[in-house]
């Protein structure tokens, strides 16, 4: 298979590219990762693009006989919202150039799109299922679901086989992460990984939507590899999470670091907290049925971040 | 005021233009109307421009010191089913231009735009209301909802002032119109005004969803004219509607003509009775609130669509 991976050097794309290359299981796999930052790989199944997903060539060049394509390349959500044009040339163009050119090859390539439940915005529903209408609040979101229609026509078009998976807040980002306004979610973990005072911009009650990031390689990895599903089901997911408030995050964190959970303090942004920190019950019932999984719970979900950060169990 | 119209040329557009110019009481002001087909007006408070939307010199003309505009140019349904690149081109990427154009002006453009009731694809849910989520299933559909949410993002970020209506079947459109699928909902209001023999490709149970043309120039003018709504309201709204099945359409019509209903048969075309007649209730309660509304009776329907066409009451 030849198998490619965009935003490669990026939070998501160092994970899943690492098991990619680990789990392989056919020697003649064969893997492209590209992102603007330089990629170095000394795996000799691998080879590194440095380019821009603007350049039609490159892409060209990507998806030329590819089996399957994980598409994670994206300008973030305070980045895009500051700058409607770099979204619109990075998040909304160049994915829809990658997708076209995708479905232009024969084969039908499977195509993984990292979206994200940025494409439902604020005020939100007091409960969100698979018949929820999106209605993104940041131009990211908006992107990200305008990208993911474009994504399942081609697939009812039978022109490429594709998954759009809204993805959750990922644990634990790299600290000071930039252009994430929802660094918060994550920046909480390594203060109290090193037991060092953080103040929150949410409320304790903030409730958000959770998964950590090997948890979502394995989802990344299940729509790149299961079996199609049945003809016209829906192909834009959301993906079961952890819910849970930042107070039930906070305990979490003081049992498994034994950190003092007084370290953290409260000063609500209101923007913010409504933007990320308001997110109501979830049922994932069409993910769900296709395998795809949450971390399980709150303790497995602290574990599985905590452990892929590096901080010692 | 300067007022805009693309695609002026077209069914709703030549219906809409008219209206405009008889209704409008300020002796300055200044209408362009475009479209690809050569148009003329007499009127000096017209001009008329012969161009292609693709083009951004055309577009910057169109839209420099415009207050309203509404933007009804399209590639139809079947076209655009069977020429992927041409939709994309015609219904996607002209339309996020001339938004985007549109957003660049100062003064928050009015910006009516003409989607459809194809961002619903089948199958529909029992019900629809403004929660539903829209799953389109052809091309035309995916493209009227990807800028249906560029508009809204655009009118979020205070760029514009734009309003998305999600239009139903507009009747009676003159016979054969090229590329509409759905012209079997026009079709047979001329057939019956004729007494004419007509084969439904459609069973007589099939439920579609109407509006008559002047109807329809009624609310795309009132959202081009109306007040902002609250902060944060949707932008992108489907309009009430008279839900009829075929039969109850050709019953009005007999009534109406006095042709006989037994000049119509049903061939039922499977995939085409999916896609446009299995429509369900629906509950339009925002567009309501604001002021949109339906034909409001099967017998003003059938009465509003045939003196529209010309037939005589």
């Amino acid at each position: 298979l030849k198998i490619v991976v965009t935003g490669a050097a990026g939070f998501l794309g160092r994970a899943l590219t690492a098991r990619l290359l680990a789990s392989s299981a056919d020697p003649d796999d064969r893997f492209v990762f590209i992102d603007r930052a330089p990629l170095i790989a000394a795996d000799p199944r691998v080879r590194c693009v440095t380019g821009d997903l603007g350049d039609a060539a490159t892409i060209d060049d990507l998806v030329a006989g590819a089996q399957v394509l994980y598409h994670l390349a994206a300008m973030p959500g305070g980045a895009a919202e500051s700058d409607y044009a770099g979204s619109r040339k990075n998040n909304l163009e160049a994915s829809l150039l990658l997708l076209e050119r995708a479905a232009a090859e024969s084969g039908r390539m499977r195509f993984v799109y990292a979206s994200s439940i940025a494409v439902f915005g604020d005020p939100l529903p007091a409960h969100i299922d698979d018949a929820t209408c999106p209605r993104p609040s940041m131009t990211y979101g908006a992107h990200k679901l305008m990208v993911s229609v474009a994504l399942c026509n081609l697939t009812r078009l039978q022109r490429l086989d594709g998954f759009a998976l809204h993805l959750p807040g990922l644990v634990a980002r790299p600290r000071a992460g930039a252009g994430m306004k929802s660094a918060f979610m994550s920046d909480v973990f390594h203060a109290m990984a090193h037991a060092e005072r953080y103040v929150l911009p949410t409320g304790a009650q903030a409730t958000a939507w959770f998964m950590s990031r090997p948890r979502c390689v394995d989802n990344l990895i299940h729509a790149g590899t299961m079996a199609p599903p049945p003809e016209g089901a829906p192909r834009a997911l959301t993906l079961p999470v952890v819910r849970a408030s930042m107070r039930e995050i906070i305990g979490a964190l003081a049992r498994h670091t034994r950190a003092d959970a007084s370290l953290v303090e409260f000063e609500p942004d209101a923007k913010l907290e409504a933007q990320f920190g308001r997110l109501p019950p979830l049922t994932a019932a069409w993910a769900e049925s296709l395998g795809f999984r949450s971390d399980g719970s709150l303790q497995a979900l602290v574990a599985s971040a905590l452990g892929d950060a590096g901080y010692a169990a």
